[in-house]
């Protein structure tokens, strides 16, 4: 597979953008002050299915050929990636088949139905899963549209900073978590092209830190047992995002567990938004890291509001962060 | 006391727009098919210290005379309103007092103290407010800032709809909660200016219907006993909001406690925005009112986001819904 380039994010923002949001860019006076930075989210937790993640999903679905399209997709998910694929499938009046484990959230389960994607149950871990899902590619010759190790996918992704950069001028940085890399890798190349004197950082927990510590080691390292809140950032880099984060990611820092849920409820409180665990990531890092960020006019990607409001983490911080029933290196 | 006329509010927009936000006007498609109506929602939860209270506040305090405002500004409120006059008179550079029953909401208490305004406490109950308010005033010579009964407050409140009106065009109907009245009165103010054929209509919870039977009686009925989560809109109409309802408002709808929490849960599900309880209750009477709404191009003003985190009405649905700790008719 190529690495994607800029002119794919253009073509994939002109592919998309009759089907997804082009989300606001807020402000928050409180946050600023807190950051001592200028900050501009840009907030896909207003986006459809509540995710940046319909962007690579469409600009995947919405690139097959004809043969392919009537094949329908499938993809491996336990996160918010096969309710995009879902909606994206849908929107062309194609069929999408997500493989689950059986243990996955049943909000995440309800989203996928909802938009009209088939289910097919696995055990969890990621073997179980890749079987099931070649299982079900060889009998059906659907195509498989990768979580974040897709170009299409990922030029899909790009989109959110590509908007970012027509709405606020004179960033210095911007940053988005980093689980599979998808996110990163589309912001990253978005920026090379457009303004590449913006530095960009990928905001990682320290309790699922694989990503920093294969840019350090200068190969993929796979996430130690990851126990994180952040639900949709325990998946490892893919080959191709990992080679656009070696050229283009100036740097990924860490949170602690209890930055990011501090961080997630500042936000609700103070800008009166619902963002998820992994998306307040991006926001820990830019109040933890003020040697880094400070003073500086900063775009931070706000990458989604799917919560369980019946379980929110300032109730069960004191119990296992992780227990969200999801199986590590979701990735969806 | 006069009642505010368009050019009042006219006038307030002008006082107070460099001081408070122009609130975005969101849409939702999940609502729109719930509620099988095409919905405008003026999100003043986004406003300065997080509601629509700001308005009339500013509004209030920067139409001060220049001996009025050396002396300051007092108002009794277990709410909104307290904080929102200790934030306009930090602006102007005055004293805010604010008189608070002992059984305030902590939260409540630290708005206002956030905002540098100064507590005088007294016992829950509109006698002993009252008394103390007077007590203040007589002593300081500050002036009073009511929370609703007022002509500078209900013309601030009325910038609201004024700004949802040039934003969208075409509206059938405007819906706005009802408490003591000054936002709704506000609002049909602006709408019988500038158009007319708008229908404008208040919310208001089964619970606390003061509101409703007041209008269906032909004068003021106090709450009886409301014990509804919405702590917003406890307190008994005004003489000046109960002329302008009469005048302008085509009828008032109630809605249960259990719509108020569905829908407000609907929206952080589906908008991803937080809404306080009273602000649902706009939104909860569009959807259990179609015979009123269906098919009609509706502005709801969403008139706040301030909730306790940490008390979630979901999880208290089952215990009783108005244990806030606030007295009844809060007002503020």
């Amino acid at each position: 597979m190529l690495l994607p380039m800029f002119d794919d994010v253009r073509a994939a923002h002109d592919r998309i953008r009759a089907y997804v949001h082009r989300t606001p860019t807020l402000t928050c006076a409180t946050l600023d002050r807190l950051a001592g930075a200028r900050l501009w989210f840009k907030c896909e937790n207003f986006q459809k299915v509540g995710a940046f993640k319909i962007r690579g999903a469409t600009n995947a679905v919405f690139s097959l050929t004809k043969d392919e399209a009537r094949l329908g997709v499938a993809t491996h998910s336990s996160g918010n990636h096969g309710a995009a694929l879902a909606q994206a499938a849908s929107w062309l009046g194609t069929k999408a088949c997500v493989v689950m484990p059986r243990n996955a959230l049943r909000a995440k389960r309800h989203a996928v139905q909802s938009y009209g994607g088939e289910i097919v149950w696995c055990d969890p871990g990621m073997e179980a899963r890749n079987e099931t899902l070649s299982r079900i590619v060889d009998r059906s010759g659907m195509t498989v549209v990768h979580p974040f190790n897709d170009p299409k996918v990922i030029a899909g992704q790009g989109t959110a900073a590509l908007e970012l950069l027509e709405d606020v001028g004179g960033l210095d940085a911007i940053i988005a978590p980093v689980g599979g890399g998808g996110l990163i890798s589309g912001t990253a190349i978005a920026c090379a092209a457009i303004s590449p004197e913006i530095a960009v950082y990928a905001a990682e927990p320290a309790n699922a830190d694989d990503a920093q510590r294969s840019l350090r080691a200068g190969h993929i390292l796979e996430p130690d047992n990851p126990d994180t809140i952040a639900d949709g950032l325990r998946a490892s880099l893919g080959t191709l995002t990992f080679e656009v984060i070696k050229a283009h990611v100036k740097d990924i820092v860490t949170v602690s567990e209890t930055e990011i849920v501090s961080a997630m409820r500042l936000v609700w409180e103070r800008m009166k938004i619902i963002i998820e665990p992994s998306a307040a990531v991006a926001v820990a890092a830019v109040l933890a890291h003020p040697a880094v960020f400070r003073d500086r006019r900063v775009g931070v990607i706000v990458t989604g509001g799917n919560v369980d409001l019946d379980r929110l983490p300032w109730q069960t911080t004191d119990q296992a962060p992780a227990a969200g029933g999801d199986s590590p290196r979701a990735g969806g």
